[in-house]
């Protein structure tokens, strides 16, 4: 609830929650409807919805000008249409699991609320109905930087039952933020896949003019409904524009804006599909193809939690390797520098990586390098000090991202003895990495600029 | 030095090292030369220069097969003409520190090896003379992985001097793995800056015949020459093409790919200006232009080397704060994921930031927060958790980059008390971030597409 005193103010000026309303003062200028509040918090503060469709919160002072410039509209009501089946459809399963995409800005209760019957999501695109009879899963409700390995796993075997159980194929609706990691987990936890398995999302709420989840979303049934791509993918929008979806194979996708509507992009390959508007199909890449097959959809969900991911700086300090081998963990990916390499032989002698590198190798943890360049691949024979690496153990991921890396080790050691899961990490499972023959990795044009971070 | 039973087994091959040869085996198949080894390490295997002027390493093997496809060239050896100086010309001091523009592949040494006299550099651009009469300074030669912090303080003292004593520009050559990182922290540590300082260096030497090295110097000293830009700007191939560079702010650059020339890009603003085959500079954004002035170019080179930067994922151990905060570290930049979030009501509660870092600002450590997702902007008042984080006194640096942000804040330790640092890390200083006034920043096409991650 607003605090007294702001209530007091808006009775004066003669404006109710809700209204359109201009605010300024010394240091700022906005428009936008104002919120009601039932959150706990900060009392003081003013919550504007902004045409953006983003809140924002401006702290309330006594002698900021507000203005009233519309009513405010009434309570948005969502139509309770009847979902039916049509025969001869494929049947598609929506896992639902929270993020923007399920999320809508309430006029009565205020701030980003996530439905509470994910079936909503369907009366909003009636079309969905012409495409597949949809059995909506409503398994979790939240936003994705609050995933761990347990919401994976969850997932996984959510989507091996749905399989198993008639499904043609299966949609995931994640929160962006870690969108990801998720579909790379879904990715190594499904190893035995024979169905579309489309992991979509929304970059901004299906209450804003600009929302991309609906056409996120259409895109994606119609590529879990009729293509016959037998891999976890993304499905997001290939542009800024609403004129097409990219199926980005799940270990190769990464979020590269915080807000655009395109922000994955698959990275060190092309995608493996586009879905247009009117749902066509237009494959790009070669991909895994289902097949007939009677064989059941296994989830692997074994995961190791004791792993990370550290990012290599100058003056980064090499007494991490320590810190999480005293935690008892089994694995690091390091982002490294470039081609994948370490200080090695810094001035500042503190700043020496090899040695403790060494010291976790020999502990038994398993070590990985992939490059912060998130584009190209590292390389463990150009330069010295990766050669030096590479003798202490430390494993080289081509052109894997550092993030894929990441969940693959975790996967790997949570189903693999650690010399198994050593071996694996380099080795090419679902399309995470490729391993060109020979040494031509370095051509002029190796690179995928039509995918990639150009 | 070869082993002995790889000696014996050229000669009986016929072969010399230098000669062009085809090696193949079970696993691989290449062309290349020979190269002379004389470095201790591991003496069974070959090194062969490959076609893209890389060196690798081939395990030796009896059964290998083998197989003369030419003889050897020649020692390479530099034209040894003298530089002269020509009246009217502005003069330039080219810094040099080492990195891949200096080195090139020695058939006497083998291997990569830095110039030991750089002003072999010149003798092969004798363009350079026509546009600048060059001071050369050798300052060291490393690998940029192994440049710290001290290293930075050498070369931002060594441009001040120069500047102070009468260049009117200055080049620094540095390798490219952490240039981005160098060209932030001269930004910083040499503030009233009134010259251009164009840092720059080639991704592949310059005895490639794909080398970026040569276009990349020229025109970084015609920019240093010619330019009134008056503030640091990596200077490197702007396309795979060799049509022009592009001059990106220092505190805007980011290596985005391991191998390609391109391989720099100005994230989330344009480059200031683009320099063609025939060094015209194009301007192409805002920038501080250089001004009649007495001044002393100011080195302001202290720096906290106690502060770190710490990449967030799905099952990361926020107990790293604890680690840091236990090695006395003053600073913790966070890349966070989309908006700028953690982890903060997972399941698994061990995976659960926002205590950690609030234990972590309770203690006077100034943590900032940037996105992984590079492009875009954090935000800190969206989503509930970020309203949390900043309640907890984490500083959203806006648009600015994790590398930067780093970079910035160990010099804003090293240079101003604790409550001052933290305030000045989101206002911009040298261009490093944009605040964009009013709540605007999500717009459709906030995203400059033609410089960053598309």
């Amino acid at each position: 609830m607003y605090s007294k005193e702001i209530l007091d103010f808006f009775k004066k000026k003669g404006i109710s929650i809700g209204d359109r309303v201009s605010i300024s003062s010394r240091d700022m200028a906005l428009e936008g409807e104002i919120m009601p509040k039932t959150e706990a918090g900060d009392r003081a503060t003013i919550v504007i919805k902004l045409d953006s469709g983003y809140n924002t919160g401006i702290k309330f002072s006594e002698d900021m000008d507000i203005e009233k410039l519309a009513s405010g509209k009434a309570e948005v009501s969502f139509p309770k249409a009847k979902v039916t089946q049509k025969k001869g459809l494929p049947k598609v399963t929506l896992i639902y699991t929270g993020g923007t995409i399920g999320s809508k800005v309430d006029y009565k209760s205020g701030g980003v609320y996530t439905l509470t019957k994910p079936e909503e999501l369907l009366y909003e695109v009636p079309e969905l109905s012409n495409i597949a009879n949809i059995e909506i899963v409503p398994l979790f409700s939240i936003f994705s930087e609050d995933m761990s390995y347990l919401e994976w796993q969850k997932i996984a075997e959510k989507v091996a039952e749905s399989l198993n159980s008639g499904s043609n194929g299966v949609v995931v609706t994640i929160g962006t933020d870690t969108m990801h990691y998720a579909a790379s987990a879904l990715s190594f936890m499904l190893p035995n896949l024979n169905a579309p398995v489309a992991v979509t999302g929304a970059q901004r709420s299906s209450d804003r003019g600009s929302s991309d989840a609906f056409m996120n979303l259409t895109c994606a049934v119609a590529a879990a409904a009729r293509s016959d791509i037998a891999e976890v993918f993304v499905c997001m929008h290939a542009s800024s524009s609403d004129d097409r979806c990219a199926l980005i194979r799940g270990t190769r996708a990464r979020k590269m804006h915080t807000s655009r509507r395109d922000a994955f992009k698959s990275i060190n390959d092309t995608p493996i599909a586009f879905v247009d508007r009117a749902h066509k199909i237009t494959y790009n890449n070669n991909y895994k193809r289902a097949g007939a097959s009677d064989k059941k959809t296994d989830a692997k969900t074994s995961f190791e939690e004791r792993v990370a991911l550290v990012k290599i700086h100058p003056n980064s300090n090499p007494e991490i390797m320590e810190f999480y081998s005293s935690k008892g963990y089994k694995g690091i990916i390091l982002e490294g520098t470039g081609l994948g390499h370490v200080a090695a032989t810094t001035q500042h002698r503190q700043f020496n990586w090899l040695q403790h590198i060494r010291n976790a190798t020999d502990k038994g943890i398993v070590v990985g390098m992939t490059s912060q360049c998130i584009n190209g691949r590292v390389h463990s024979s150009v330069y010295s000090t990766a050669r030096e690496l590479s003798d202490a153990g430390v494993i080289y991921c081509d052109d894997m991202l550092p993030e894929t890396a990441y969940v693959k080790l975790c996967w790997l050691l949570g189903n693999h003895r650690r010399e198994e899961a050593a071996r694996l990490l380099n080795r090419d499972l679902v399309g995470e990495m490729k391993k060109r023959s020979g040494y031509e990795e370095f051509e002029e044009d190796e690179y995928a600029g039509e995918s990639a971070g150009k």
